[in-house]
């Protein structure tokens, strides 16, 4: 494989020395970018995109050739596991994802197979392949998953939610059945991320979207205790490099110091924490990634310019801060302000690094 | 007026001794309970069951005909001033609420009348007035109103919001035109919790539903600045009785003691932060409200108690509890576990208050 010619983002999850601060944003291949849009159209639909590999790799790729990002995240979705399990993904507009046979009792779960990432998800191995390839070295490839308690939000709920009723109805009235889902989906989500690593991405990250809808036991119980597992089982050295792993709860904040003691490298942060209170807590032990409220591309160039130049403040000197907007871009903002976002990093992060 | 038999929650709130942990739900009076919806149907809709005085008086006595609750809440809706300014409220099967003419411009907010709570809102004071006296001092009567932002993202977005991009849109690109907005209803918010005190309401409380979706530096700015505003202008003592307010702000828990300093009596916690955790960090200001996750009901009545007993060790010895659940009570919990929770708190905290 080809040396990397920038590898800040790596550098930075691993606390090492870098220039400038790296940055990337989630979602930055999407619909806020009109090439974005073509392709999809090209494609057909988001989950045809998803499956072709030459697709997922042009769009992938796309975000890097407006801005100087530090990283490229492979296109897929996080319900490719529950997808390939024959739980039934499909997409209605404005709705979000849904499931046509979702979990609704321990029968359902113990009928779920066991995935092999190389046959029913080869189509996103395949993409890792693809994008790792074309990237030639430029920067590095971010693998992903959805953590075990979200994927199980939308598998019990049969899609998106707003209060978690029937997976938390499970929760407390049916515990057994949920960890027996859990624990399936965490070894699944190990199975998955490893078979990325070995495909080429040179970094992993779990989306734990819907921690943040659990009360503290609850969420050590149902969500944390399965990325601990999925952090132990992964492959942490790949061909001699290390492969940092970064997990994001959103609405965890209160919980830094659980997820930092799982033995991740680093913690995604959404934009409801001080970046320097999380530093305070936990910033000796783990990487920081994050945390501008994507909003915040609404407004000009200048307060754009003052948010960043805030959060790196934040942060302040010292290594171990990946920035990144606390959620992903909003599908309305106008590329240019992505662009003036990226450029603000590295312009004013300098100073910061010695 | 009548002198309070049960005084525990008003007591609670004010850190005095109490024999038993008071205890409340939001959303007692709803649609978990069949006597509620064939009020309801009686009334025809939702808004003509808060606008007829007599039937939101009989929604609002009926849970403590089942439970024996320490307060009652008045049956009325968070969006009552921006329906009263003439933005058009309106419920969609589903959906939540709407608005007809939702809040675009700085000229639409310039438009906006200064609501009389005696005249526009006259309906709510007539329900506050028919509750207390058919309460007949059993129970304190608790008014409320949503606070200036959580009501202004409805205004804006025009009903509710995943992403609040609209609001966001305002807030930092023409954020003057929000916080004429915030300070209009922050205005509103006073008189109309005014009237309510001097309607019959012992207690006020602020719901925030929103706060917990910006940045720590934005909810002060656009948030709590202006409960703050609030609690400073709120009558805090009539008829020679004290007149608690307690401020609750969603997803607020790492911003306690912002929301402590406020001058407010007490703070409600939703279910993410640990009481005890809580109770450290502000528990010398303010009293606490909470914070059993409102999914718990949909267990059995032994996993109902055990959370209940765990919630009350985590606050431990001493005053200034008022329990409660951490969110609305759902549609779909069975009534007789909202009684094994009620029961529960009564019968587990004699111990902790000596």
């Amino acid at each position: 494989m080809t040396e990397l010619k920038n590898d800040r983002y790596l550098r930075a999850l691993l606390k090492q020395p870098v220039d400038v601060t790296p940055v990337w944003m989630m979602r930055q291949a999407g619909r806020y970018l009109p090439e974005y849009k073509a392709t999809r159209a090209e494609a057909g639909d988001f989950m045809a995109l998803c499956t072709n590999p030459e697709l997922a790799c042009e769009v992938t790729l796309q975000p890097l050739r407006r801005f100087k990002l530090d990283a490229a995240i492979l296109f897929s979705d996080i319900l490719t596991i529950p997808d390939a399990m024959g739980l039934g993904l499909y997409f209605e507009t404005g709705e979000g994802p849904k499931f046509e046979r979702p979990i609704q009792s321990i029968a359902d779960v113990d009928k779920l197979p066991v995935v092999d990432p190389e046959i029913e998800l080869k189509y996103v191995m395949d993409a890792v392949r693809t994008i790792r390839k074309n990237l030639q070295g430029s920067v590095p490839l971010i693998g992903f998953s959805g953590s075990p308690w979200t994927l199980a939000t939308y598998m019990v709920e049969g899609g998106s939610s707003k209060a978690f009723t029937k997976i938390k109805k499970m929760a407390f009235a049916e515990p057994n059945t949920l960890h027996k889902l859990l624990d399936k989906l965490a070894d699944s989500v190990i199975v998955y991320l490893n078979a990325q690593i070995a495909a080429g991405a040179q970094s992993v990250m779990v989306f734990d979207t819907w921690g943040g809808v659990l009360s503290p036991r609850d969420y050590k119980l149902f969500s944390l205790q399965y990325m601990e597992k999925i952090v132990a089982g992964l492959t942490r050295t790949y061909e001699g490099k290390k492969i940092p792993v970064t997990l994001f709860t959103k609405n965890g904040g209160m919980w830094l110091e659980s997820i930092a003691a799982t033995g991740c490298d680093a913690l995604g942060l959404d934009w409801t924490i001080d970046i320097k209170e999380a530093k305070a807590r936990v910033g000796d032990k783990v990487a920081l990634q994050g945390n501008m409220d994507p909003s915040i591309l609404y407004a000009g160039k200048e307060r754009i310019e003052q948010e960043v130049q805030d959060i790196l403040a934040g942060f302040g000197e010292g290594e171990g801060h990946v920035f990144n907007l606390g959620h992903g871009i909003h599908l309305d903002v106008p590329p240019e302000n992505a662009g003036h976002f990226v450029e603000a990093v590295h312009k004013y992060s300098g100073q910061y690094h010695k």
